[in-house]
């Protein structure tokens, strides 16, 4: 395999086919670059590397269980967010799973490794890819687990608090364990009215996952959090992998990153004000955008655009391989304004 | 959970509890700290950190094919060989595994996450825990997995070149997967004719793990690697969880710890004469010492050594839950002269 197009963000099999790295618009990560005092703590941590990590991150939940108002023992870190889902499926081991469909695919990925049956919970287009409430209805007794993305990846989109409300109390009466990723939360206008991290004293059935990897343009360096009242669960999960997933940089990091409130103000306001421009400038080119909540969108488009688009040393993520999507869907980062002037120039000269 | 005694290194929780960092003899990991170029290539890396880490981690791989003189192909990397070990395990999925003990505990650790059946092939004193051919006759067609660390943790005592081939040969007549951990291999007189990597083609079932861990002092880091002749195999692994294990940190450190020639000289020499010493130092204070070829050392003391070096800022690994060992067994690193000077007067006033 010498080119990965599973995900976004394979820059270094881009750079090795085309001889220069991308202006990347297939990952969705902050376009503000690495904050100056994560970088400035990666810098000093070099030297202490030759220490295991602390296998119970335990400077580190301190810090977000200040940062998140949750008790410290509610949190388990892991290698990126990605990590926690792999733990998360293998610490339940659930024989039947639901998804909705397009959704991020590493949860179906984790599903299969233990032979779990996944049902798809198709969002349609013409309903703009959001959740109904027959979503409730396909949540049985025999359901083990649900996972959900709110903003959802890749379109962008969130559910109705309500909805989401009865989602919860449907999967605690039916012992489903849901698993509510908010990895894309902090894009969001209102993050802390959507974020259910208040509720989970009340359903202990859910998990709530999030990450660094994205707000503070930290793919790179590993780093996500479950956030969880059920303890046991959370300590086995931590059993079902390695004891030093998390990498004794990404601690350091992450601790650093969470100091860094002026870095958040702006890559929020930047996401915003730049995502209604995109999606103002997309809808001029005759392209179908959906109205996404993240710092990414979604759109068709009547013609082929990676090859095009690569020529020109842009990456952009094709969905067609996404369940519920196809070729003729595009996944969009919001960057900063230079940067999207740039992918909408040479939208127009391909669509022209 | 407070302090994590399950492994060394936790020198994290020792701080917490003493109020200060320990003198650390409880990891088996380099005492010259981390290389200077590879502290310099965190640096640099520092600022890239927003990118994701390259899935396929292509450069380290060729680096490291380069290095070993085995096909990039046949390698993979992970989160640490502990990462490695996990994957293993789940693509194996076996039910039943073999292991001596006493050995490191992630094996049986990993291979509990899928239900498999674990017997011990005890390893005893009396005979210096050296393996023997009844080994041979514990490796039925029934076997699905053997795990066997070259030289073992804790106690460095490498098996018989003639009796390791005999055992390949048997693991592959019976269909069994034989994970072959070299990560300590590094430290031996003669690393490289202990090493079974030039067998790799005519063996497939044959898993060898290494790591950047101990020789380079990169605990920190999490980078391992996996070497095998099966590329379905690996492939399978690298799907067995997920998609970017290795940060983009360590894919640089990695390839720059690859080009530290001095280091691995000095460390090596180190660690050679150091280890002659602490044997002589230690067997003169009337402790039983098990002659150990890597950078540790298994000894037996008729009094418990844990709270009194705490006491005075030394951590030390107690061996009493190893499999096939009890709390009389402790494994010291060795460190440079200064460290393990300190650690033999404590000891002599400890044991006085």
């Amino acid at each position: 395999m010498k080119y990965e197009r599973t995900h976004g963000g394979d820059w270094a099999g881009f750079a090795l086919a085309h001889g220069r790295p991308p202006l990347d618009f297939s990952a969705n990560i902050s376009p503000l670059g690495v904050p100056t005092g994560v970088q400035e703590t990666l810098r000093e941590a070099a030297g202490q590397v030759d220490r295991y990590p602390d296998p119970l991150c335990r400077e580190l939940r301190a810090a977000l269980s200040e940062y998140e108002g949750v008790l410290a023992e509610h949190i388990l870190c892991g290698n990126g967010a990605a990590d926690l889902i792999f733990r998360a499926v293998m610490t339940r081991r659930p024989h039947r799973a639901l998804v909705t469909a397009p959704t991020f695919a590493e949860y179906e990925t984790a599903l299969e490794t233990v032979g779990c049956a996944v049902e798809h919970f198709l969002l349609k287009a013409e309903n703009g890819f959001a959740l109904d409430k027959g979503f409730l209805d396909a949540i049985m007794p025999e359901t083990d687990m649900v996972f959900l993305c709110e903003p959802n990846n890749p379109t962008g989109v969130t559910t109705d608090t309500a909805l989401l409300t009865r989602i919860l109390e449907r999967c605690r009466e039916t012992g489903t364990l849901l698993v509510l990723d908010e990895c894309f939360g902090d894009f969001l206008d209102a993050p802390e009215a959507h974020t259910r991290k208040a509720d989970l004293a009340e359903f202990p059935n859910l998990l709530l996952l999030k990450a660094f990897t994205k707000l503070y343009a930290m793919a790179g360096v590993r780093l996500g959090y479950a956030l969880c009242a059920d303890k046991d669960f959370l300590e086995r999960m931590r059993g079902a992998g390695q004891p030093w997933a998390v990498s004794s940089l990404a601690q350091a990091a992450g601790a650093a990153a969470l100091r860094e409130t002026e870095y958040v103000r702006q890559v929020r306001e930047v996401t915003a004000a730049e995502r209604a421009w995109l999606i103002q400038q997309l809808t001029g080119l005759g392209l179908r955008v959906i109205p996404g909540e993240a710092n990414y969108l979604l759109f068709r488009s009547p013609r082929s655009l990676t090859e095009p688009l690569e020529r020109q040393g842009i990456l952009l993520r094709n969905c067609g391989n996404y369940v519920g999507l196809d070729e003729t869907w595009y996944r969009t980062a919001v960057r900063t304004r230079t940067d999207n002037q740039r992918l909408i120039e040479s939208l127009e000269e391909v669509l022209r």
